[in-house]
């Protein structure tokens, strides 16, 4: 991956966060159909799924086999979530170069999220980034953390900062590879989340890259340039604003992919990302997911001629 | 006006941009239904209407009844848009408190929008400022300019920042009260609003408050935080996001005033407006124009329980 050709890593997550919560299921060779799309605009990182037990999601039983078409492409990261050390396993099993476990700093989040405590949560993590060690290179994936519900939960309200900055760092001492600070009701506002992303970032440094937002109240894009006055250098998003949190009252859509590449290259901000190739996705993605709403404010306006 | 209670004052124009860009003719009555509403909600500015010929502009016939029943409130600046002279003449005549003229910053959208050169209207603004200074206190408005294209024009594309310092220079010399940068076409971007915003006020200080912004690109309330950041105390926004400006090619509605409000309130910016009460004028608007779409997103996902 070139990073250093780009400013800011945008990883599209609509594959995972994206079908976790869409209406419609989406057959697997469209969602091949949407990576093969991805791939061509220059997308350099996607969450392709979550390895998790269909009894409580639908949808990702094709997780193997996306992992593997994805991974042959060679240009981009194949990330994937699990919610424990036994999905850590099945995703380390298919192949993944990076997982992400969701650590709730609410602890009514953690258990409706994953029915553990925040404390038996990281101890997950810990088990999990054992596991990672004892595998070799270059086989051994990135373990991070997305910290969910870092700026506020929609079952119990308000999350203390130093609550936030408390489980960033037992992440930390778990001995994670990175942190993402998780809107995950997008409840957040621009002015909390450039001073969360601040102090999280003071404690535990470059293991904080990234922001992962969601556009419940219409802010998602206001908190990414927050969070980029901040020093967030990746973010999460996904095509056509999908997604949400099941297991999170009120929860929205992602911040739309095709919506902060426009902001972003706008402002001079390199992502590498074609937004005409980006766009064409949204039709494979209407074609897989034919009753679920699309959003987003670029489609329909239109890129504007002198882009 | 009492603006030692509020850090931000929101100017509602849903009631001028609004109306002169919806699909229908909003009802007199309802107008002034509407009004009430925003009144009970807190609402310290409106502009009601603009002064302009029927010929291009339908729906603003009834602005000396709509002024003259906003201002018996006693609460609120009523201000109004005047394209010339002879607007500025009848909206004083009408008894408001605020004219704002707009001043192109780009040449072919001062054509297209008041079909007048740049220079021609800056000397509009000039006849305006001495009309307003023949009218004895406390009779005598305010009389600003909102510098349209500041950020990027629709019809000619990319609009230098010198170009728009130096018009906001020259209405300055013309004798105006204040200055707000417009986003006619929704085609600003945060880092561009931050920048050209503090470069206009390190000219012209004070006499530049605000920004008026539209969300073409759904970068509108990122583009509100960025001008806050810069210093920007007043923004205008539109009730359900109603607005676009009929002579810029993909302007879209402007901000919606009950997500901004919403957005401000979470970072600890006092408005004075309530959310509950503000929520409620859109059922009056709904009313007033069943065939028009409203926008926003706290509408939908509702005010969080622990707001």
């Amino acid at each position: 991956m070139a990073t250093s050709d780009i400013d800011i890593l945008i990883c599209e997550v609509g594959l995972r966060d994206g079908l976790q919560n869409a209406i419609g299921i989406m057959p697997t060779n469209v969602k091949k159909e949407w990576i093969e799309g991805l791939v061509a605009s220059g997308i350099k990182e996607i969450e392709a799924c979550s390895f998790v037990s269909s009894k409580f999601i639908k949808g990702m039983e094709d997780a193997d086999e996306i992992v593997s078409f994805a991974s042959a492409f060679n240009k981009i990261t194949v990330a994937a979530l699990a919610p424990n050390l036994f999905g850590v396993k099945n995703a380390m099993r298919a192949g993944v170069a990076k997982i992400s476990l969701p650590v709730s700093v609410s602890e009514a989040h953690s258990h409706a999220n994953v029915k553990k405590s925040r404390t038996e949560m990281i101890t997950e993590v810990r088990l999990a980034c054992e596991y990672r060690d004892s595998v070799e290179r270059p086989l051994r994936p990135l373990v991070e953390v997305g910290l969910s519900t870092a700026f506020g939960c929609g079952i119990s309200g308000k999350i203390p900062e130093y609550e936030t900055i408390k489980t960033a760092v037992q992440c930390v001492s778990a001995g994670v590879d990175g942190i993402t600070l998780s809107d995950t009701s997008g409840i957040g506002n621009p002015a909390q989340v450039k001073s969360l992303f601040k102090a999280v970032k003071k404690e535990v440094g470059e293991l904080l890259s990234g922001v992962h937002l969601h556009n419940t109240y219409g802010l998602g894009l206001a908190n990414a340039y927050a969070a980029i006055e901040a020093g967030a250098t990746t973010l999460d998003s996904s095509l056509g604003g999908l997604g949400g949190c099941p297991f999170a009252p009120g929860a929205a859509g992602n911040i739309v992919t095709e919506d902060l590449v426009f902001m972003l290259e706008q402002q001079g901000l390199r992502t590498g990302i074609d937004l005409n190739k980006l766009l064409k996705c949204r039709d494979i993605v209407k074609r897989g997911l034919p009753t679920d709403n699309l959003y987003g404010y670029l489609a329909g306006a239109g890129i504007p001629k002198y882009f």
